[in-house]
């Protein structure tokens, strides 16, 4: 999941920027009490990597807890230091006058255990073998995600949250807290999500754990040591075809359409394409190079999913994406129930379900039978199906019609 | 592409079977007097598998030349050997009494060159070099392939064909012919196809060629002694993205849903699942046995999508691959052209254009261009949008509507 259009720099100074923050941790689950997991594993201790933004009001009741997705943190908004680029994951939507209002909100983001970001996942030393664990974490679910937030809050002295809110792999999550905490909080926004992860969402997932543990670097999962090469292809190969999913066709082709690469102008723009089939021929051999034909490289397309398999190895851990994208594929909130209303049945909260037009990976459908569980539950739900052109990731955009709903959603769960 | 429903041995005896059938081959092309290419290249000599079912009649006027796609060979119907248990790819269309009905037609099928099924390709060896040419095989683009088509015609003494036909690069290879060749046959059928390859298509493309591409094996094309391995793992990746593409969601989720391997009665098939959460919890625990958890084998679609890249690595070339599938990729036909009417404009032949709705590679949206591009320059003109609930492949399941479709416009052509 990735910002689409590039942010502008959004100085820290600015008024509507969360500014510096910092990421803290949280420790817990020591032994002998360390966490039993749903697959009846233990773990611990467990640190967990968490941001908070805005300040907790004397009766604890403006938290809002948000869930990051599959490639995500704790960093959600602002910059961590003052050289800092690029703002948190959320920032269009948290800070001062956004939707996840600062002034008046406290607004927490914790990394997924499993994760690599700061949270304890398969890259983390085990404290017993003074190894990190790499296959020997325990296999985890989206409820193993979110038990360790709800301790996190308890810490924190929050009884009840004002709203949890996430798309995609966070949406999972907060179907999973209204599921397992029905009371714990007043309002869920469940955007871009399912409920039941389905064969194609699956099948996607799984090409991208295969080239994981294809890559002959992988072995095993034990890659960790410095002197060793990472399965960096693997994760390359996953993370681009986790992309194709992220963006609709209408939106690759506004963006790429079939420019070549170093050639733009030459291609699009308006200028004449009517040259005869000389130039597409010229084209065809454009590629060719010192003898060698280049097979991934002449479309603008290719050159921006290779540009995202690259940056993501320097940022994400091989065995995290494998044991993420599993509990993505796990993820069935009916299992031990009759079926989605069942499973429902306790919830509490005010929701809020968002899906888009151009999502092709979540699609509406997915949305709506949320949307219908919630309301024969009787629980007061909004749904809002948006026509927006990027596909799944355009929860990460920065659309005013977005904003208009979540702030206008947190207000009512005010009232 | 394959065939998603199984299909039943159909004995060659049957009356509807094309039979005993024999691939055949043409050289042509032979220093001096090379192929150029539309890169410029020369390659010669050129050998092309062909096969031919039914008998040309006198007049030579009742030949139809059908284009196979990405994966398929010139052994479209029929079977090789009696003991042979597998028809060829289209062969619910082609046979007697079938919509390509070899009582009535001369059917003609050609391997594509690039390809690894009899025609010259990356793998054959080069004369001059004796050894495969590897990457030293010129670029090719899909004018490229029809080209050895048209002079196997001249060859055959065929002067005007009843029909062209074909789906998915097979729908180029007809898109191309009506371009290069206006006057060469009475009628086309273009199917599941697009006049320009499209953004989101490269991209699928592209990270299969990436996989193979970036297999550590693939040795820069230089795979073929036997005593090195094949970059198995990148073509298999290579196909198991095709496959998500050529099946629907829908097909997927009816196929597969969240069966588990090996133990899809207990977790399907109405069996109870609302068995608590202790079997959501023994399910978890499942697929990690010797205490290794393995990511890519729990659901019957992650063993689907491998063993179809298992088998396809027996039966394809990664070079072939890399080769086809940018002759795909670089397909452009306005290129040269004001546009599309533009590049359409000597059509002649009558022309069906078909979609199919569960088709998300190709959606509907690139037939209907193609089909006003024709219109406009007033080609009698057949548009369908077939509703099938199988995505891109429904061309090559056995559904009724599709031969009655098939059966019609060839009679229409005899008329």
């Amino acid at each position: 999941m990735e910002i689409i259009k590039e942010e502008k720099f959004d100085s820290f100074k600015s008024l509507n920027s969360a500014g510096i923050v910092k990421t803290k941790h949280y420790t817990f689950a020591f032994p002998p009490d360390e966490l039993v997991l749903c697959s009846g594993e233990k773990l611990g201790p467990i640190t967990i990597a968490y941001e908070t933004y805005g300040v907790l009001n004397k009766n604890k009741d403006n938290a809002i807890l948000i869930f990051h997705a599959l490639s995500g943190d704790a960093h959600a908004a602002g910059y961590h230091n003052e050289k800092d680029r690029k703002p948190g994951w959320w920032d269009i939507m948290v800070g001062p006058q956004k939707p996840f209002n600062t002034e008046k909100y406290f607004v927490i983001c914790v990394n997924v255990i499993g994760g690599c970001k700061g949270s304890t996942g398969p890259s983390s030393i085990n404290p017993q073998t003074k190894k990190p664990y790499a296959l020997s974490f325990p296999v985890l679910s989206i409820k193993d995600m979110i038990i360790p937030q709800k301790i996190l809050l308890d810490y924190l002295g929050i009884e009840k949250l004002l709203c949890i809110a996430g798309g995609s792999m966070g949406g999972m999550q907060a179907l999973q807290w209204l599921v397992t905490y029905p009371e714990a909080s007043k309002g869920a926004m469940i955007i871009a999500t399912a409920a039941v992860h389905s064969a194609q969402e699956i099948a996607f997932n799984s090409i991208g754990r295969y080239a994981i543990v294809s890559d002959p670097n992988w072995q095993n999962g034990n890659y960790y040591n410095s002197s060793v090469k990472k399965p960096d292809i693997g994760l390359s190969i996953a993370r681009m075809i986790g992309h194709i999913t992220y963006l609709s066709e209408k939106a690759m082709h506004q963006k790429f359409g079939r420019n070549i690469i170093n050639n733009r102008s030459k291609f699009i723009n308006g200028l004449p394409k009517s040259s005869g089939e000389v130039s597409g021929e010229k084209k065809l051999k454009k590629y060719k190079s010192n003898g060698t034909t280049d097979f991934t490289k002449e479309f603008e397309v290719e050159s921006y999913l290779q540009h995202q398999g690259e940056s993501f190895i320097k940022r994400f851990d091989a065995n995290s994406y494998l044991y993420i994208t599993k509990a993505i594929d796990d993820f069935d909130i009916t299992k031990g129930y009759e079926n989605l209303t069942d499973a429902l049945k306790n919830v509490r909260a005010k929701c809020l379900v968002m899906s888009f037009t151009s999502d092709w990976l979540y699609p509406k459908e997915q949305s709506l039978k949320i949307v219908k569980a919630l309301k024969i539950n009787g629980i007061d739900t909004t749904y809002t199906n948006l026509e927006t052109p990027y596909g799944h990731d355009s929860f990460l955009i920065n659309d005013d019609r977005i904003k208009r709903i979540f702030t206008g959603f947190l207000k009512s769960l005010e009232e």
